[in-house]
């Protein structure tokens, strides 16, 4: 999932988000298996992210404001902004080494295996380590469809206390 | 994620699935990081699975029948007993090589970065290859605190077929 050079050589280099959540799978009635090599990564958008975010994996619940999902890859110094989520969110560190960090909290290395609760309505922010890549699979669910508020970006001071 | 003898040395060797999902992240109103070497892993009880299957980074939403679930590591021909999930579930490969099949229909082969939805009430297994261990997170959601039926033992011939 790290290959940073190769996914943005073959997939949507210049697709926002937006645009590339529409490779999530859509539930319908049979078995259906999206494999990865078909998928359309999407690049974390600039007003979200710092760095370089590649988003892929995406998966959903076929329930209204049920689950949704996608392994997000963030590089070595790569954080999404702060932002919260109405029904909060879990992570699962798949590879690297990390850091979340509520507001007005420490921040706390997360490595591969480690499963993070944030609650509802908590501003926090999630990213690489300043010298490691991390990759997590993120779920939310939404409330009125709504799954995240973004707010400013982690400031590179704020990003280098939490090192 | 694969180191069978590791975490069979040191985790839960005799606990079963049922008492071992009370490790399982409870949500609260922190940021909280269950560490995944302080995670109690668990073993697939031997009803439900056929060979190997340990289970750790277990996960919950905190809505009443929202989303759960964990990461699934199978040894090399280890893998599900037929079963059905009345919502739906959600397999993100993760590591190795695995097979899903829907009953009636041919097995697939799943790889890292595979997504798989299966369908409501659909019977399926899905586990490892015979010569390759397989983890996936695996995610339901429940209908009145329900999330799985279980049924039979995929039989060493039905799995002959599906490699």
């Amino acid at each position: 999932m790290k290959n940073f050079e190769k996914i943005f050589s073959i997939l949507c280099l210049s697709i926002p988000v937006a645009a590339c959540a529409a490779s999530a799978v859509k539930p319908n009635y049979d078995v259906q298996v999206s494999k990865y090599e078909a998928q359309k990564a999407s690049i974390g958008a600039a007003d979200k992210f710092t760095g370089q975010v590649l988003v892929d994996s995406n998966f959903k619940s076929d329930l209204e404001d049920g689950y949704s999902g996608a392994m997000v890859n963030f590089e070595a110094g790569a954080r999404a902004a702060w932002h919260s989520h109405p029904r909060g969110q879990t992570l699962i560190v798949i590879e690297g080494e990390g850091r979340v960090q509520a507001k007005g909290k420490q921040a706390q290395v997360i490595k591969p295996g480690d499963v993070v609760w944030i609650p509802p309505n908590q501003v926090h922010w999630h990213g690489a380590a300043a010298e490691h890549s991390m990759s997590h699979i993120a779920i939310v669910e939404a409330e009125g469809g709504r799954a995240t508020d973004w707010m400013q970006h982690v400031t590179d001071n704020e990003y280098a206390k939490a090192q």
